[in-house]
């Protein structure tokens, strides 16, 4: 038997616990919890062969209850001892995708970030269109290409505007959104709306997310369907899933709503959350979004999606799009930043504006745990391949 | 043993053998072929438990060249004698979603469709919009509810536009869109895009589709980021997948491309398919959509989705979008029937511009077949249970 060593103001403490999926050599993937620097392997800690799953949706679809038991043994196993083969130091692993994604939605709930986007994609008309304040507007993309943190960006091609005709080629506007993204646990049946009071017991925990964006191929492309294969080549998510469990800390009211939502949109104690992200580029910190900042709440984007009957099932995922606060340095995508490339940022001595091949981004966030701790989301990095190589 | 009787002129004859997945019974749901008025169970047939599956999944992810041979296999059985138990009366038989679907796509192929509908939700504007004949257009949808012929639709409620303020309601513009459905056998890695000559490859067969459509759910919330609950509550698809390689006779030339797609979109024998569609509302004949009419074929929608790195997976799903052609009564959807309700229908005596509850729609599918035979899609069927009952 051994001990788990926490170092002092790890974000990966008591107060954290997140859930991933992990190998060790040619080993099969299977559950882990992060606890300071090391992996407890659940399925030896805890003798239960629903977490020897290559992703949480077995563990996921037990439900709530099962979820705040397994969190209160973890919390007392780390507290004592547990098994030697049943710890690994997490630089000895390798980290998989953590969840099998059902559907991926994706919405676009920051209204700085909603406005500045209107500003640089219809600069003729209003920023903010009629329905944005009435609903969380979101659209589905493309569950298979849901990856996990490290893995490398291959530049996507497609078409872009050109005059007269358009042309074809990789992307020259290759751009990040920093986001967070909540991973359902339980969903419901068809015909089964979930009140957004009732977020916390079907939605298991929260990643961050890179919603990869080619800004010319979107540009061309998304009318009027919305956006496709600008978004559809990559999403990468974090490879830990901190729980909804953890945050309950983080939770916040919202900046305000104006008008008073629906009521099928109203929430008894808003889902606010004070999570803190921090974009690097090129490991040069270039922002720090604030998720506090966003206007709707994960707890009404699920109310959203289900309330016209559509079915929901564990591991649908859905990210709350860019987020981006008030100040400059609080925007969370590169078109913002840059204004559209008219005010290119300075990165490492460089002129930037959106990612030139080679380029990586790492994307952090932190936020208020229990007993004063500050949890941890670990990172969502990503590196930039030429187009036509993987 | 026994032989299997295809009546004459039977849409399940030799040259279509389309295959569903059923159960008998409370048995488990297993892999079938519809031959005539008889389901052959391949797994006892054939001894081979990739078809004691509950979907079409395991078995299309073989390959093309075991398409190929399972199909030559079939066509010999039947010709001859298989053991009783392998076949059932399709009666007796109740029908199941037939593949598990990974990512659903709907596209926007048809140009008298885009342009009606540009016309009634874009009448200041171009109805046609610049990017409609470089690249299919098309957007992510909800895999999660799609569904299976005879799956009782619930009327979707949602917010609709209204003065000052929208209003929170059971849709009161509920549609179908008459459709195709394309099923991706075996997909590719990320950064592999598929060519349009590799389709048959890759694609493993088709069903009928309808895209069901709350007209004014869509209308309010589709700017700037396409469709979402106005669709995502249900698509339907019909329980036989027709393979691809029972299409070749249905082969068409597509009606004209110009300007000439680029590069990437060309085939060196264009996938258009002579199907037409037949639309009955409450028994009566309302629409007649003809597939040869669409601008894009098939394989050039895969061609589209897979350029920019995008994977693609067993048990894709993507849709044509509707199939309307130059006539009034080839038009796919009642929005364009009706001419968004300026010209009602009439429907058993009845004036009719959008669904009511009760309503029962049915699309029925046939295309021409090897040696003269007609081949059938069977149908896609769905009745109107009003707002918040299941």
């Amino acid at each position: 038997m051994t001990t788990i060593d926490i170092p002092a103001g790890s974000p990966f403490g008591i107060a954290n616990l997140p859930y991933g999926v992990f190998s060790v050599g040619g080993g099969a993937p299977r559950v882990g919890v992060r606890v300071g620097d090391s992996v407890l392997d659940l399925a030896r800690a805890l003798g239960d062969d629903v977490f020897a799953a290559p992703s949480l949706n077995p563990f996921m679809a037990q439900g709530y209850d099962r979820w705040v038991a397994v969190r209160s043994q973890v919390t007392s196993l780390v507290a004592g001892e547990v098994p030697d083969d049943a710890v690994h130091a997490v630089a000895d692993v390798t980290l998989h995708l953590p969840i099998e994604v059902a559907d991926y939605v994706d919405f676009y709930a920051s209204e700085h970030h909603a406005s500045n986007v209107g500003r640089l994609f219809r600069p003729d008309a209003e920023p903010l269109l009629p329905n944005w304040k009435h609903l969380p507007v979101g659209y589905h993309g493309r569950a298979g290409t849901v990856l996990v943190s490290g893995t490398d960006i291959v530049r996507p091609s497609g078409q872009r505007k050109g005059d007269p005709a358009p042309v074809f080629g990789p992307s020259t506007r290759l751009d990040i959104e920093a986001e967070l993204g909540f991973v359902v646990g339980t969903g419901t049946p068809l015909n089964t709306p979930i009140a957004p009071d009732d977020f916390a017991r079907h939605v298991f925990g929260a990643v961050l997310l890179n919603d990869w964006s080619a800004r010319d191929i979107q540009a061309w492309e998304y009318v009027p369907l919305g956006p496709n294969l600008g978004k559809s080549f990559a999403t990468s998510i974090s490879a830990w899933v901190v729980p909804i469990l953890a945050l309950e800390a983080a939770r916040v009211p919202l900046p305000g709503q104006d008008p008073e939502p629906l009521p099928y949109l109203r929430e008894s104690r808003p889902w606010g959350l004070d999570v803190e992200l921090v974009v690097e580029w090129n490991g040069e910190e270039v922002s720090r979004p604030p998720y506090r900042e966003m206007y709707w709440s994960p707890a009404q984007m699920l109310a959203h999606l289900t309330v016209n009957g559509a079915s929901s099932r564990t591991g649908d995922l859905y990210g709350s799009g860019t987020i981006s606060g008030p100040e400059k340095h609080q925007r969370g995508a590169f078109l913002e930043l840059s204004w559209g490339g008219k005010e290119p940022l300075t990165v490492k001595g460089e002129e930037r504006s959106f990612l030139l091949d080679g380029d990586e981004v790492v994307i952090t966030g932190t936020a208020p745990g229990a007993n004063g701790e500050r949890i941890g989301f670990g990172e969502v990095r990503g590196r930039i391949l030429p187009a036509g190589e993987s």
